[in-house]
């Protein structure tokens, strides 16, 4: 089978936006609700608080994220949710009228496409909310609710709200505020496709699945893709998947994965012994150990070894999102390290995905703290952000970092260099993760002639047909 | 202040429909859900139970509801709930799934008004469900929802559905499956209007209020009214109050209320001591203790000189609902109460409504009893529905039975006789609730000359200028 993904993934670039946090609108938008009970957006964040981001708001920064040169937003939910991160739904056809409801989200994803940017939705269909009208009868009903053998509902009474007893129904990770549907019931299987084919009818430009891997029932993610794609045969469809892929990544199903197999190597690289293990431990990715420029090349050949070259274009490439903390928070405030960071990321086969804050250096350790409002100018520091403009720019610049082929030409203690080449278009990216500078020697053949410095702060020398290359600790650099 | 009622109302004859029980599609149609978890149609109802009843079952049989006579639908709650009497709101934007949703009363709603038949909905504004969103909110985030200020939270923690614990939060009548709004608050009062607006301007041609005797916010249903009006003039609005509605029906709020005024005199009259106690007592209507003619004629008198006659003409009179038992029940069976009340119901001014399967002679005494499934033809008793048909043609026919002026001609022992005249249309009704014959004598003046019987079984004789009217016991005539 010739395995097919979406071409548009395979030039953009992925701003994650949390939508509580990233922006409150500026103007006069007629609303539900007032200020009163929003926590300040400053403050640290809460489990429980909201803070009243809004889509009204994301237009009104449309023009940031544009300037950036962002070209693609992924959304965790936005349907209607009783909890902050709206992975709790209420109702799926129904944008929270916290953000604008369905009105807000129709201006925003006219106004985006206006500008070329492609929208992804956060689709949960593992598991609903307690307040979800099916699994509310069955609270209300118990076994007269006609909606029983939607959930996994073991013995009665259920307790949904009562801790002193069992809940005696199945919510995920044993939550009981998640109760996970019946998949294998053919009405649920056919009330997600129908919401699948919905938000895409109207223009959404893929779903990002939350724990795909829980839903086990034969054949499900094949029709969710079979019918995602009869209407729109370039939607792109992502699983959050933290580990081995390739039973999802066959070319039947998704089109890529959440690459947090990118995400813990990267960061073991460049942050090395700076990783905070208490921001780590206990997740489904790996920044640790420390790893040297030679382990580092092995996995990152092994990932690539991995999937078919058509998914590896399509995969969503991370550093960082609202399920870890982020990176500045795990390397201990080391800026140097979300730099080298951002550079692999923008460089790596696969649309690189930059959660909200993290281009303007926002901290946060683990959840709640991930998801800060984000911050005003004031507080943002500028060369993160200057890295991540010039970063997003050399990419689009140059085709080779979006489809081109890539081979690693140097691994050696802290240092890792590699290529990347499509036709005329051939780059040279090298990373110094060591604190002392690095010189290195490249061959003409690795390079286009004449090679000169695209990005970052290393001395270049051509002697005979060699490029002496001094790399500054702590650093890195575009040739090409 | 010259008090304007819609004028359609004062011509319609309504049709009370509670959805999950009137009719269940015969006809293929894409549904979420399918019969295992329904409760058998035929057997008596459970207060939880589903039976499946809806709108698509209801657009087969307008021909039925149509060759009755009927012009209006009044419905039982529609939207989405998690009861089978769907009063626990969940969604007020969305018509319940197990009706058919939205898109199955838009087709209902169009081949209604095709067929001139208005539709009027109940609306619940006073509390919500557990379930309904904004609430929903409040049991997840506790005191960090944004929505705590939508209701009446007295304390925390709220305990929705641990009956062990105080509720914390005002319940309607004390129930915690019903939380209360707080109406006060003007985001509230705004969403409440919103929704009152959106089904008027979709089509719907009125709402009947719950309860809404509990909503004290100074000014709320006025502007109920002046948003409603503003959308269509002509929508009807018509109150739950079973008592004296002075308060509501001075022109600024309800077009009219459900005339329990009217009912409980009528039953007590023509049902007298057949009336099973225990199926009225401690509701809000007196059907009860029996009345004889002249009783009957002043509390008549009284009911018709408390509100303007605009209002009269357009108040919702009825026999029973789904928040009463049914009147055959309540008169033991006795089959000559129900014709007799009927004749009543359909002569006097101001919409008659009839209760589904009223028509038919369903039985059912109060909840859940009284919400049977619609019986299938072989348990019709078909002199009560002759009668439903005969009265309902003949109110069609005369205009003086709809907006005719009232008169009392005779209250005396257990016959009562009344007259409706408008223009050259004049008639005359006559009961005799007693178990013996009854003659009496009609002048001139009284009748129309050639006056003949229009309906019912009466002897009559004209003997100089008066005429010799022998109406049997338990028995009731048209003249005109």
């Amino acid at each position: 089978m010739q395995i097919q993904t979406p071409d548009w993934v395979k030039h953009a670039v992925f701003y994650q936006i949390f939508p509580d946090r990233f922006a409150k609108s500026q103007t006069l938008r007629k609303r539900l609700h007032h200020h009163d009970r929003w926590e300040d957006w400053h403050e640290l964040p809460t489990l429980q608080g909201y803070k009243g981001g809004d889509l009204w708001g994301v237009i009104e920064k449309l023009d940031y994220i544009q300037d950036l040169g962002i070209n693609a937003i992924y959304f965790t939910p936005i349907f209607q949710s009783a909890s902050n991160h709206r992975y709790h739904t209420h109702d799926y056809y129904q944008v929270d009228p916290m953000l604008g409801g369905n009105a807000a989200f129709q201006e925003f994803l006219d106004e985006s496409h206006r500008r070329d940017i492609k929208v992804v939705l956060d689709g949960v269909f593992n598991h609903s909310s307690r307040g979800f009208f099916f699994f509310h009868d069955v609270l209300e009903n118990g076994p007269h609710s006609p909606w029983v053998d939607w959930f996994k509902v073991h013995d009665w009474p259920v307790n949904a709200y009562n801790g002193e007893y069992p809940a005696n129904y199945e919510g995920w990770d044993g939550n009981r505020a998640l109760p996970v549907f019946n998949h294998d019931n053919p009405e649920v299987r056919e009330y997600i496709m129908e919401i699948a084919e919905y938000w895409i009818k109207l223009g959404v430009d893929g779903w990002r699945l939350d724990v795909p891997f829980e839903i086990k029932t034969p054949g499900f993610w094949q029709e969710f893709r079979d019918r995602v794609k009869a209407v729109n045969p370039e939607a792109y469809i992502v699983g959050e998947v933290w580990g081995d892929s390739r039973e999802w990544l066959d070319g039947t199903q998704f089109d890529g994965v959440m690459n947090y197999l990118f995400t813990g190597p990267t960061i073991a690289f460049v942050a090395g012994d700076r990783v905070d293990l208490d921001q780590v431990q206990g997740r489904d990715y790996k920044p640790f150990p420390p790893l040297f420029a030679a382990e580092y090349a092995e996995k990152i050949q092994a990932l690539l070894a991995l999937y078919d070259w058509q998914i590896q274009l399509t995969q969503l490439n991370l550093l960082a999102s609202h399920d870890t903390a982020r990176l500045l928070s795990i390397a201990g405030s080391d800026r140097p390290s979300v730099e080298l960071a951002t550079l692999v990321l923008l460089t790596f086969p696969g649309a690189p995905s930059i959660y909200y804050g993290d281009e303007v250096g926002l901290p946060g350790a683990l959840d709640p703290d991930s998801r800060r409002g984000f911050p005003s100018e004031a507080d943002w520091d500028y060369k993160i952000f200057e890295c991540h403009r010039q970063l997003i720019a050399l990419r689009h610049a140059h085709p080779a970092l979006r489809t081109g082929d890539y081979k690693v030409l140097h691994a050696e203690g802290t240092v890792y260099i590699f290529a990347r080449s499509l036709g005329d278009d051939n780059l040279v990216i090298a990373v110094n993760a060591g604190t002392t500078p690095a010189k290195l020697t490249l061959t003409q053949s690795d390079l286009k002639p004449q090679s000169k410095l695209l990005y970052g702060s290393a001395d270049l020398q051509w002697v005979d047909q060699h490029l002496e290359l001094h790399l500054p600790e702590r650093s890195g650099c575009v040739l090409g």
